[in-house]
C-alpha cells in the first residue's frame, strides 16, 4: 500500500475524521472547509489542499458531505491490523489503555507485556498482561508492527532490542528516552517536558 | 518577555535542551549541528538556522559548546513559573505526576484538582490534591498559568469555563476532546490516536 500522502496531512486527516465522526448522523451533514480549519485551529489553505489530495469536490452552497469525507479518509489512511501491543503495564500504561477505550477509535490494544510477576498473566481492563520474554512470540505469529512503549527510562535500553527483533515497526514512545532504531522505523515521542515548555513560551504575557 | 521564536525552533530548543543535559557533565563537551540534527532525527538546515537564531558560534574544529549552548536555550525559551497545574488526578493523573518528577525538568506539578471526594484532600506522590471548586482561588492567588487537563472527555464542558476563569492561559489537553478557547489561550493537544494513525500509515509494508 502506498504512504504517499505528506506527513502533515495524514497528521490532519486524522483529526478531520475524530472531529467530523460527531456529526455523521445529522440529516444530511455538509462541512465547508473553513469551518472545518476553525474548528481544528488549522490554516484554511492547508485544509482545502488536504481535501484536493484526497480528491474531494465541495458544494458551493453546502460545503462537502461529511460522509463521503470520511468514507474517503478512511479509505486512504487506515491500513489493515486494528491490533497495538502495550509495553509497560504501569500507571500510564494502563492509562493509555483507558483512553483508547473510550475513544471510539478502531484501533485497540490486544495484548500488555510488562516483568512485574504480580501483572503478568492477570487481565487489566479485558486486555491480557504476558511477560516481556513473550512478546516476540506473540509479535511475530500475529504479525504484529505497532507498540506503545511506556516502561520507566531505566528500562529502555532492555526492552527496545526485543521489539525490534520481534518485527516491531512503529513505535509509540512514552518515555523520556531518545530511541535509536534503524530507519525503516517509525518513532512519535510524546513529549510531555517540551509540550509545556512550548506552551509556557507562548502565553501572552 | 518576547516570544519572537518561530513555534518548531521552540519545540526544537526544548529536545536539543533535553538531548544534550545529558553530555555537560562531560571534559570540555562540544557538539557539531549535523551530529545533533542525527541524534535528534532533524534536518541539519533546520538546527543550523535555530542555532543561528541563537547568536550561536560554532568551532570549526569541534562544533558548538554546549555548555554555552544550554545556557543560552535557557535564557530564551525560559519563563519565569515553574509551577503547574493538573486538573483531573486520575491513572493518567498521576501517571503525568511520576513522569515530571522523573524527568529532572525544571517545571513541577505544585497541585491537583479533582472531584472526586476521596482524592481531595489528600496527597498523592507528594502532591496535594484540592476540589475543583478551590481552582480559582488557588490559581488567582499563585499567579499559575498553566494546566494540564486530564478528565474524562464528559467533564470537559464543566471544568473548561473553570480554567478559563481562573486566568489559565496555557493548557496541555489530555483529554479526546476539543477545547474551544479565546484567542489569547493555548492549546496542545495530546492527541494518541492520531500519533497511531499516522505511525500505521508510515509503517513500510
Amino acid at each position: 500500500m502506498n504512504a504517499d500522502l505528506p506527513r502533515n496531512t495524514v497528521v490532519r486527516l486524522s483529526q478531520y475524521r475524530r472531529l467530523l465522526e460527531k456529526y455523521r448522523f445529522m440529516d444530511e451533514p455538509y462541512i465547508f472547509s473553513h469551518d472545518l480549519a476553525r474548528m481544528l485551529d488549522l490554516k484554511p489553505v492547508n485544509v482545502r489542499h488536504d481535501l484536493m489530495l484526497l480528491g474531494m469536490q465541495g458544494d458551493r452552497r453546502k460545503g462537502y458531505s461529511i460522509n463521503a469525507l470520511l468514507e474517503k479518509i478512511s479509505e486512504r489512511i487506515d491500513r489493515p491490523g486494528r491490533e497495538i501491543i502495550l509495553v509497560g503495564m504501569g500507571r500510564l500504561g494502563l492509562s493509555l489503555i483507558d483512553y483508547l477505550q473510550e475513544s471510539d477509535s478502531r484501533l485497540r490494544i490486544c495484548a500488555a507485556f510488562d516483568i512485574d510477576p504480580q501483572k503478568v498473566n492477570q487481565h487489566c481492563e479485558s486486555v491480557p498482561c504476558y511477560s516481556i520474554t513473550d512478546l516476540p512470540d506473540f509479535a511475530r505469529e500475529r504479525s504484529m508492527t505497532t507498540a506503545i512503549l511506556a516502561v520507566p527510562p531505566d528500562d529502555v535500553s532492555d526492552i527496545l532490542p526485543i521489539l525490534l527483533d520481534a518485527g516491531i515497526r512503529g513505535i509509540l514512545n512514552y518515555t523520556s528516552e531518545r530511541l535509536a532504531v534503524p530507519g525503516n522505523v517509525i518513532v512519535r515521542n510524546v513529549d510531555i517536558v517540551t509540550y509545556l515548555e512550548e506552551i509556557k513560551y507562548f502565553i501572552s504575557q
